[in-house]
């Protein structure tokens, strides 16, 4: 991995670049020129990026196409500008070779990261959708839970004490030590701002009027979902995604691939399994206004509710069989459990283990659930409603179940307690 | 904090020095010469070291008196040679002046730190003794059980979540990452040797053979030792000592310091408060081996047994109410926890988490009490005895009493309850 000191990103060259620059910047790179063919001239540049955070270009050449990824130093929101480290680039592209190693072929392949540039190009996916969008229409993404299961089961693994040596870890560790600014994003808008009168915040109104300020007023949902924030910030047990939501997964009936870990650090493994399993939690409730008639994707919603339970039960199965069969790290040195009565202890302790990640990951998932919908950034999957009170009625459950999620996150029996408690959530309409 | 790059200890001009060169040396910081007086052919320099792992000076001037202490680039312990780094000296110091920041007078003032000869200038305490040594020779500290209970708490919860802003507490942990080859030890010889044939193990022979055999083939405490040591590798809470035993304490009467953090690194709180109630267990439990007629230890065993209660009593006490009155860090945002309701819903979150580090303290205080019997490194409360068969039927009451801490350590109702087994463990003698 490029050390953090030899990766200083952005400064005085740098430049947001535009159409007409990116191609000549480019030409000058052997590597990405070797992949599009010809020349600069023969390369059609165009920005496909919502400009908000970053610039987003497809390069189209002879031979092969690239994604261009440029940091701006700034995101706007709510009208306001909002300074954001350039170095994000930095961490996103050492996060996605990382990732790459740990799970080959499951993220896009990095070409070429510029630090000066803020800037990283990489393989182009296509014709893949964003998986929300996927969710919103309607779409079965036949390898989804056999994909991500795998994804994380291999990146959280390969990344933490289990399988890497002590030094190398905190090494790796210390280089997203740095990733500090992008860490706070998601300490207050995900742990805090919810829970108090933050300007940014933003809900359904006046239909969720009532539950916002309740819940700003709930001490058990605030110590827990505080609770849940301490393990953020101070349980360092691999290098997690930091963003793993539907909006982050880019998908064809054939393919499943994860993109933008720019918030990756080592944290909780469970904040990257609860944020995936929460935002299908919230597909799954925003069905209603989706469907053309009542109970018109009832058959979607019990896809939907399989992958829940599927993306679980295949990641916690293959977890544990990696660090069976590929446990070669400091902790659980392998050396002491060749017997088979040690192997019975072993496989008890990974059963605890797989418990107490099992209930990190329902605190984790009913944080980012509520967030969603009382926080500054929202989901298209309810978003898209514009019945509002139909939209509220959706948002009101979800709110619920993603308080019970995170105040009795020790109570829940397994995956398919949560699958019946998200039935019985959604049934209230 | 000196940042890590600044301060690469050790280089070319690195020498260890002797009585001969320190004093002119010293006398090139105006800091140091202006503390003992006079000029350096007034200092006179004594060697007070045993020079296994640091060569450790007095020098006395007209004014006053230092202690310097440099490291050795190896450690010589059972005839071979063990290299270990310089920069231990640096995570030394750089942590002395962080618990001297957040618990003012418990540790020797840094006087000078010098990177290029891995050497530190410090406070002399005087007429302290190494409080194991008191523990053996049956001497009472009055001020044992406030001192180390305020330090512990001052020191663990300033540098936790709880007290420091996130970026902050990221940035130490980045410094302290590289504390890597020091972690390595205690990984090694705490959780992992002694639960193997390894060559550096040790134990009072014939008289243990049948226990170390028993534990090397006990798959549940093996099971237990590791998820300790992953949680020792994983859990970034706060700026643990790491080496907190009797041996690491100076002690008067009237004063109490605690010295050499060099195994300082971001890691579970329980391993400091474990590593202390341990070794006074191991206390305890030794002083079969030092009263000249049977219960002629009575009642010191009684004031060590008050002093493991207490420790953790006012320990646990004083940091609640830190917690509740300075919880400033990005943990637990003190704004959400204004009104009556949430303060009580914060009080019992405070519960949950002293509970588990209650727990993480007993799995700790066991790891610790079998590795200083059947490891590299034993203590001297039981070396010292010399009559085998006394010391071992000591040593096996320790054994077990600290496996049934580290597998049963969710058990043990409170402090009184851990109290009460060793009492019952002392019984069977």
């Amino acid at each position: 991995m490029t050390d953090v000191r030899s990766a200083r990103t952005g400064g005085a060259d740098y430049r947001p670049m535009t159409d007409g620059t990116l191609a000549p910047y480019l030409a000058g790179f052997s590597e990405v020129a070797a992949i599009l063919g010809g020349a600069a001239q023969d390369w059609k540049v165009t920005e496909v990026g919502d400009g908000n955070l970053n610039l987003v270009f497809i390069v189209r050449g002879p031979r092969g196409s690239l994604i261009v990824k440029q940091a701006l130093p700034y995101v706007r929101l709510v009208g306001d500008s909002w300074p954001l480290p350039l170095d994000r680039s930095f961490f996103e592209s050492q996060a996605l070779m990382i990732e790459d190693a740990a799970a080959p072929g499951l993220v896009p392949k990095v070409v070429l990261f510029d630090a000066m540039q803020a800037l990283v190009v990489m393989e182009i996916l296509t014709p893949h959708i964003i998986m929300r969008k996927g969710l919103i229409d309607g779409v079965e993404f036949p390898l989804f839970a056999a994909t991500l299961s795998e994804f994380m089961a291999q990146s959280l693994f390969k990344t933490s004490d289990l399988y890497l040596p002590a030094a190398e870890k905190k090494r790796q560790m210390a280089v997203f030590c740095a990733n500090t600014e992008l860490c706070r994003i998601t300490e207050d808008l995900v742990f805090t701002d919810p829970y108090r009168a933050a300007k940014l915040n933003r809900w359904t109104s006046p239909q969720l009027d009532d539950i916002a300020l309740e819940f700003r007023a709930d001490g058990p949902l605030k110590a827990a979902a505080q609770a849940m924030k301490l393990k953020f910030l101070s349980h360092a047990e691999a290098l997690v995604h930091g963003d793993l939501h539907s909006g982050s997964i880019m998908a064809t009936s054939t393919d499943v691939r994860v993109i933008d870990p720019e918030f990756a650090f080592f944290g909780p493994m469970g904040f990257d399994v609860g944020a995936l399993i929460g935002n299908l939690i919230l597909a799954y409730l925003s069905q209603i206004g989706h469907e053309d008639k009542k109970g018109g994707r009832d058959a979607y919603r019990a896809w939907i509710l399989r992958q829940i339970t599927d993306v679980w039960t295949l990641f916690s199965a293959r977890f544990v069989e990696l660090w069976s069969t590929e446990g070669k790290g400091d902790a659980f040195t392998a050396e002491l459990f060749t017997d088979a009565a040690s192997r019975a202890a072993l496989a008890e302790e990974q059963a605890r283990y797989m418990r107490a990640l099992f209930e990190d990951t329902l605190g984790f998932a009913g944080c980012k659930m509520i967030r969603r919908i009382l926080g500054l950034a929202h989901v298209a999957d309810f978003e898209s409603i514009s019945d509002k009170d139909l939209r509220a009625s959706g948002e009101r459950r979800a709110l619920r179940l993603g308080r019970d999620l995170v105040v009795n996150r020790t109570r829940f029996a397994d995956i398919e307690a949560v699958a019946a408690a998200v039935v019985a959530a959604d049934a209230t309409r």
